[in-house]
């Protein structure tokens, strides 16, 4: 077949814009900090420049570049901004930009072994890296009866666990028989969505999640779990599954560990830990308290693409015991038999999770371990969490601010003295002006700024603007008030 | 902070490095071809070079380059060769390889519409775009009730489509109060294994699928479907979910959509359609009547990380009905709440999917439409369908071999006459030639070999060859038989 009828595109004209994708993405992150930080686009806004049909015949792609000024990026909130302080951070740095250029350039399916022995041997080799580079019990690595695995997204690393654990308590008759409606499972009340999500996915129903109250701090009440737990047992119900946080969404509040681990050891339950981003703090020997208690636990999950500069999606999820998760999750077809699988010598990663497919996901972690090195990781995250530190030390000392939750780590909640109505005001106008983004959270009911410092290049210049503009737009709108 | 000390790669290096990559990838496409198709590695052969531990300070990326041909190529299967015939093909292409680079580069969340506009609209767009470019009913298109978004796969497409079920049919009370046993679900003994998987995640049971037969041409019969809802109804079950394939794995059989269609609306079961690969097919309008009766389903995916040159992952899943789909999926903490939202004229994808985290997958899928053009998509895809069809006949014509299925499209089922053993025999030494892979099913019980022509390179001379080796290896595994 002759090349000019291949309708490919040709290697020097993939070279060609390759090199300036390159280009525009090294000069994206040099000018981003300069970007409106959220986007200011209309519902619809980005539809209505797009042409309503696709093309008939193809088009030269150079016009991307143009494109990407007109259509993209006035409708892109700018996550890679170092004034961006909204959510959880999902940052990425140059290393993991390669390693998903990579792993998109090989196209490899990792589904099973077999598919590619290096795809699913380096994300093992990293999950081991990971277990070490944390501190994570030994029962997570996979030279014990454990390992991990990537996945997605906590949300999906919760759907697993709590599969795990349903089939767990069930002797996998769930699996076979359809659920058990006596199943119950516990979390806080500050746990995350995913989590009520997970349970209603999972068939045992929201009506069974208990919702355990916390503390001052936002934490989990082991008693209050101890207590719902012995309800239950005493209505005939049957306890499967709890979860704890290290770092809630709201306001980041760590959940007792060690006395909720104790708990679902006496009663049986599978213990799962969500440490997405909060728990990736563990590579600094100094945090590591804030995850004592992990060795009780069935699983843990912490995310890279948070807070360890790996583009997003990369979840690592831990189990102690694998074989109860592949036990769950694993369906053999005969097209997909072979002579690995069978030998029992090699991992199967489809087992480990809801899909079957997978990208080589591993090249990119494993690009910025070797690139930042632990020294450089550390480096990055106890800069975040003084920033977040002198943050609330601010906060503290403006009598017109208060902080609204412990600030243990990069997130400080916080609000403006002046009540719900000024709070609201201050949210909207900061992230209108396009200087800095930021989000929020009700705890007890009360509207709460939230500031995470994350961001692959969030520095204390940053940082200082964002304050100091908070305090200049609070002033603005209690003086604008006063004046109505 | 002083460059010196922040540990990030610097611009400069990260364009050399990106150069050198995207040289590495166009060479990469171009040698593969002379590469061994299945990867040789033993398990445990591709950990055995790395190093045991994460590295303590940070060394130069440069190195990458060697280790990919040391450690990470000799443990790729490539799916990306022109003579891999395996499984379903997870073909790219450059345009695509463009898009996922963009996508890292850019690193935005597209969990809300508000988190960024334009991740939203694009992919909604694509998906209508889509909706044209396969002639598919309008009630899959945003304009109406329905909509598309892009999954992970297939697998995760079939999970939602059975919660939007099983909440559809008891009026979210499963979602409330968990599974009701007496959920009933249908699919074909052919289908593919994420639905059994699909039905046990969703606390259905696997108990309560029934695997309707099929016929002579492995398609699903739609009396035996009517017989096996009937006596679940008079058992006192409540049918909800059936599902047809468009191209089933093991055989690309192609179920009667109408029939099945017609019988679902009867029932008021929902009906969803997998067209993982074969879907794609009717991009050309010659084969639009695969998808007769597509009308009468509530939901239906296919992926153009199959057959449309765009990296895993890109799942094309519509909905007739978006309402039922989020009402099931739905989770709206107080931290994700803001005003595009709660003003109902914006989609949250979030709402879509089991996680809460999404990639901007649009933009692969809207380079490769760009590139291509619809004449271009259809020149390869005609292509691929015509080289089956050659291959087939040349199976026929060879009194050694016989065809095991209909092969309506790219996939060519075919055994050799000489039974299990030598097909046993030259499916192995043919994936260790590393000339050529290829997959096998079992049809009615009988080993049987899977020839996919789809890899975006597979030319005329690449599916001659693997024929040509086909005949050599059988015929002097016949040879060496009749010696012993």
């Amino acid at each position: 077949m002759s090349e000019l009828k291949s309708y490919h595109m040709p290697p020097e004209e993939f070279r060609r814009l390759g090199y300036q994708l390159i280009d525009w993405i090294a000069e994206y992150q040099q000018r981003v900090a300069d970007l409106p930080v959220c986007s200011q686009s209309r519902p619809g806004g980005v539809r209505a420049k797009l042409p309503p049909h696709p093309p008939q015949t193809g088009e030269n792609l150079q016009a991307l570049f143009s494109d990407l000024e007109t259509i993209i990026l006035p409708g892109i909130t700018h996550w890679q901004s170092p004034n961006f302080f909204a959510y959880f951070p999902a940052n990425t740095s140059a290393p993991a930009i390669l390693g998903e250029l990579l792993s998109a350039g090989l196209g490899v399916q990792g589904m099973l072994w077999a598919t590619s022995p290096a795809c699913t041997e380096l994300e093992t080799h990293m999950m081991d890296w990971m277990v070490e580079l944390l501190g994570l019990p030994e029962s997570f690595s996979s030279r014990g009866a454990g390992g991990g695995v990537i996945q997605d997204s906590a949300s999906s690393a919760a759907v697993c666990a709590i599969i795990a654990a349903r089939e767990r308590i069930n002797a996998l008759r769930s699996n076979e028989s359809g659920c058990d409606g006596r199943l119950t499972a516990y979390a806080s009340t500050q746990a995350h969505s995913s989590i009520e999500k997970g349970i209603k996915i999972a068939g045992i129903g929201r009506d069974n999640l208990r919702l355990v109250d916390v503390d001052e701090n936002l934490a989990m009440i082991p008693e209050a779990l101890e207590r719902a737990i012995a309800a239950d047992i005493a209505a005939g119900k049957k306890p499967f599954f709890v979860t704890a946080t290290i770092g809630t969404t709201a306001s980041n509040a760590l959940d007792p560990l060690m006395r909720i681990g104790a708990i679902a050891r006496k009663h049986h339950l599978w213990f799962h830990v969500d440490g997405a981003m909060s728990g990736m703090a563990a590579i600094c020997p100094e945090y590591r308290p804030i995850q004592e208690g992990l060795h009780l636990a069935d699983s843990y999950c912490t995310n890279p693409h948070k807070w360890l500069f790996t583009n997003f999606d990369c979840d690592c999820f831990f189990v102690a015991d694998r074989k109860a998760l592949i036990e769950s999750l694993s369906i053999l077809p005969e097209y997909l038999r072979n002579q690995a699988t069978e030998s029992g010598a090699v991992i199967d990663y489809r087992d480990w999770q809801v899909s079957l497919g997978r990208r080589f996901r591993a090249l990119k972690l494993w690009l910025v371990l070797r690139h930042y090195g632990i020294e450089g990781l550390q480096y990055h995250l106890r800069r975040h969490i003084q920033l977040a530190r002198e943050f609330a030390e601010w906060v503290r000392q403006d009598a017109n601010f208060e902080l609204a939750a412990p600030a243990p780590l990069n997130l400080v909640c916080f609000r403006h003295r002046g009540g719900e109505a000024v709070n609201q005001a201050l949210l909207d106008r900061l992230n209108h002006s396009g200087k800095l983004c930021l989000s929020h959270a009700r705890l007890r009911d009360r509207l709460t700024l939230r500031f995470c410092v994350g961001q692959t290049h969030s520095e204390r210049i940053h940082v200082e603007n964002a304050w100091r503009h908070i305090q200049n737009t609070a002033t603005q709108i209690v003086k604008e008030s006063d004046q109505i």
